[in-house]
């Protein structure tokens, strides 16, 4: 194989393949980027879990391909001296990468052993933004359980009823729910995608909301394309959990508030919770007050918060992260929070419920 | 005590303090920010290694003092809501921090425990710019020798002769020397700084070249005053090392160089260098070119350097992190290499040796 290309166009392909490599694989050829140049020049990268395709502009001397160290062959080419690259090799998978005067030789590998991405037979296919579908992913992922002996809540579910798009993670303290409408009407489709995939995957959507991701899906795997990449990812076997039944739409307490002013509170309140010894933030809801405490072995918080409030009275505990990492990810300034009793679960909707967050309480001696 | 302050005046003064702060301390007192009110606000700290002192503008209600864990009292400062804040304590250590509507309660300690930094007598003073001595530092504190067993090495030489200021380390492998000229003469001085706390120093130094600092020497300390803030630092005992007998004019190889693209070319090398397999980076000077080399199990790496080049031809080989190390402090765009032969060290200097790197080679088989 001989190919030469820009830098700069080796660089970006690199930067999105990287994010399917494996980090400690007992095979080494999956911790390997494979750069194939037949009718043009793909790189791919495969962790057996979620596979990522994307093409790369430059001439194909000679055919050929091989597999690469990713973490080595990344490296040096972010340090080449110019803008033209040579990447050459030989029938012993030795590897010589030429730029200016520099010359790298590295040895790569054959690429048989390179497990293939999966097929998916591209029939039913769903169209979004690459904007949309970034932020929807961020506005929820981060709910997902790490615990991996439960498989189902490290996944997150994709639910199209026609042209609905919901998403939704859980783990087990909390629900986090976001909706979008397409711009027409689909098959249902319901499906659960490992949420790490989704984190990574997200990461190199552009954010562009002029370009458009095509989704497809079989029963074992789900294929994003745009741009000129494609990543397909394993799903997550099995029926996800009834949400629907999880939520209520009663309420005892409605509270509207301005949402970075208690974000900034709560964020303050967590310098006192020690590592050790985790304390609940205690909020103590009165009319048009809010009242906000944590108490720990390192000192004591108190602060005052302006609210507009319906309904009875009420005090009651959360983990203070579980606020934080909810409000964070919504825009809207003022919110409306909805609040039941002191055991009760607490959700932050808006009147359409294009998004609802919902957080369970923590039990507190009241 | 009760003082109120600018959350920004604070926020300063703690992170010229913090420098100084114990981080695995047997003695909570000594990770501890001492308050001080009486005629002004002052904030002390002292690793009894490093002892800082600042001015802070702010308002004394009540006189008084307090110890504060510097960790938490500075997380506390940096997220408060409001401008201004103010600090009380009681007769118990108890500690209010206000702000805006946000209030918090911790514990300090009385400081009757808290080391008092040394008084040093203010006989010998010598004055140089922020700018001046905070680039000399950072251009020499490299090579000092992490062992603390061999204390001596650990140090940085402070040697001043007539109007010529000479900081001078090396660590058994390489030596660095910059010289600067004082506005005027001055009784001459030798003393051996910890490179440690020069390092911490260097970083509260403002760098603006109209700033002054000035400096004050006793047997056993070194202390500087600069804006509002006085360092005291220890001094490590001792015979110094004697450099003069280590350097030589002597050469037979001279090379000039541009130092960007030599710098550029050498950290390419190192993407070669495997952690456990470390090998040597191997420069083979003919008539106007080096040839740069560098082999390990992860492959191998040439390029070639356009130099200009007097005396005869060499081999030699180097740890490229040490040329690395040089080549970035250095802040001429051509530069001179004076090399012997493949055994002896290698010195790069300007004309009128403001600065020398002295790097020995690692032995090769040529």
């Amino acid at each position: 194989m001989k190919i030469i290309c820009k830098k700069i166009d080796l660089s970006e392909s690199i930067n999105i393949v990287l994010k399917a490599v494996s980090s400690k694989s007992t095979m080494s050829i999956l911790e390997c980027i494979v750069i194939n140049a037949t009718d043009s020049i793909t790189m791919t990268t495969n962790n057996m879990e979620l596979g990522i395709q994307t093409k790369v502009v430059g001439n194909i001397v000679d055919q050929g391909a091989i597999a690469l160290n990713a973490k080595i062959f990344s490296e040096i080419i972010r340090k080449l001296p110019d803008d033209i690259v040579t990447i050459e090799t030989n029938e012993s998978y030795a590897t010589t990468i030429t730029s200016g005067k520099a010359k790298f030789n590295i040895s790569g590998q054959n690429i048989a052993e390179f497990p293939e991405l999966p097929q998916v037979a591209k029939t039913k296919c769903v169209s979004i933004s690459q904007h949309t579908l970034k932020e929807i992913i961020q506005q929820t992922v981060f709910s997902i359980s790490q615990d991996e002996n439960n498989k189902m809540m490290t996944g997150e579910l994709f639910e199209i009823e026609k042209n609905i798009l919901k998403v939704c993670t859980l783990d087990g303290h909390r629900i986090s729910i976001r909706k979008v409408e397409l711009s027409k009407e689909y098959d249902p489709v319901k499906v659960i995608v490992p949420g790490k995939t989704l984190n990574e995957f997200g990461r190199i959507l552009s954010g562009d909301a002029e370009k458009m991701v095509s989704i497809y899906f079989t029963d074992k795997h789900i294929l994003f394309e745009f741009d000129e990449t494609m990543v397909v990812s394993r799903l997550i076997e099995g029926q996800y959990y009834k949400i629907d039944k999880m939520l209520s739409n009663d309420f005892e307490t409605k509270l509207t508030v301005n949402k970075s002013e208690l974000l900034e509170c709560i964020e303050r309140s967590t310098l006192i919770i020690n590592e050790n010894d985790k304390r609940p933030l205690i909020l103590k809801i009165t009319d048009n007050n809010m009242e906000l405490n944590i108490v720990s072995s390192i000192g004591q918080m108190h602060e005052d918060i302006l609210v507009n409030k319906d309904g009875a009275d009420l005090t009651i505990g959360f983990n203070p992260k579980f606020l934080i990492d909810a409000l964070k990810v919504i825009d809207d300034e003022q919110i409306v929070i909805y609040l039941f009793n002191s055991k009760g679960p607490c959700s932050i909707k808006d009147k359409d419920e294009s998004y609802i967050y919902l957080i369970l309480p923590v039990n507190i001696i009241v």
